[in-house]
């Protein structure tokens, strides 16, 4: 039978995206199971990433360190900032070695319904970095959503003062995508910017 | 950029039941985000469960005493025990208000081809708990599988020579399950068991 500690501990864990109340259950379970095997080590993965992992104050990454390691690194070209609307977006460029400059995380993307507006988001800090003089390129590299696109339009705009290229991500279709499971959208824009073989 | 720190959260994370890479990435940022309304409380809530929760001495249930609410419960029958494979069968039962007796967790199920016999499982403190006397009836709460159905078999001969009544739970249809999904075994048993109205 749950009972208060074990409940509390179970309502935490369903809140994590991913889990509900049966998953959260399953994994408290298997917390107690394996008590020095995973929940003490748990902990203490929590804990030191508590303490030590912040929002890197240059780019909005997370990192143990500040500015974070991809700021740091003397082998990334600071000329060229790729936008991208959340870490997660970064994470997954990184995961794909797609691209060697530094990045800058705007914390979301524009939303009239969610009331999200320029003042919610990273960009006067983007913008002054732009600002700053060594910055020669931005990548926008942002969802192909309606708020994503209203983003990169946004910031186009602001942009266009600056001395500084501006590009987004290409659409087209998925590589390994079938084009029979794809949306009229994706197939339109595909086609629109064919490309010569 | 995962990093150390963040990697080895995402690392135990994935661990989890429900979780794997993927999923495990998701939790660590949601966690990092919401490090106030989630990451904090979370650690805090295993802490506790480590520092309190044990598995009862008498049943195997796990709770913050010993021995658990539910053997402390003078209004639960002594004389009937429950018994199950795991504690998330106990919850379970529970969940469905189904049962007003005691329980007896066995830890699993014997099985010859993952190497468990019944001295890995808690059987002899199940006999002892039967030989004490209070106990009239023991209800065999174990999976419809093969090694369930073995370990209810091996309990039931072990049980035989004490004065209680054996049952376990009944095979058939599902409530709210279709005829047409069902599987041969389960309607088989079904007929065979089939009650008067």
């Amino acid at each position: 039978m749950p009972i208060s500690e074990i409940d509390k501990l179970i309502q935490l864990l369903s809140k994590l995206p991913g889990l509900g109340p049966r998953s959260g259950r399953r994994a408290a379970l298997a917390l107690m199971k394996r008590r020095d095997a995973l929940l003490l080590p748990l902990i203490d993965a929590l804990e030191r990433v508590a303490d030590t992992v912040r929002a890197c104050s240059t780019c909005g990454n997370l990192d143990d360190a500040d500015p974070c390691a991809i700021c740091r690194d003397p082998r990334r070209d600071p000329a060229s900032i790729c936008v991208v609307a959340d870490v997660a977006d970064l994470w997954a460029l990184e995961r794909a070695n797609a691209f060697k400059g530094r990045y800058h995380v705007l914390g979301g993307v524009l939303s009239a319904l969610d009331g999200v507006g320029p003042e919610q988001l990273s960009i006067a800090p983007l913008l002054r970095r732009v600002e700053a003089g060594e910055v020669k390129e931005v990548i926008l590299a942002l969802g192909a959503t309606v708020d994503g696109q209203t983003t990169g339009h946004y910031l186009t705009d602001r942009l266009h003062d600056f001395d500084v290229a501006i590009s987004r991500l290409a659409h087209g279709v998925p590589v390994g995508g079938e084009l029979d499971y794809l949306d009229d959208g994706t197939l339109i824009q595909a086609l629109k910017a064919r490309q010569k073989v």
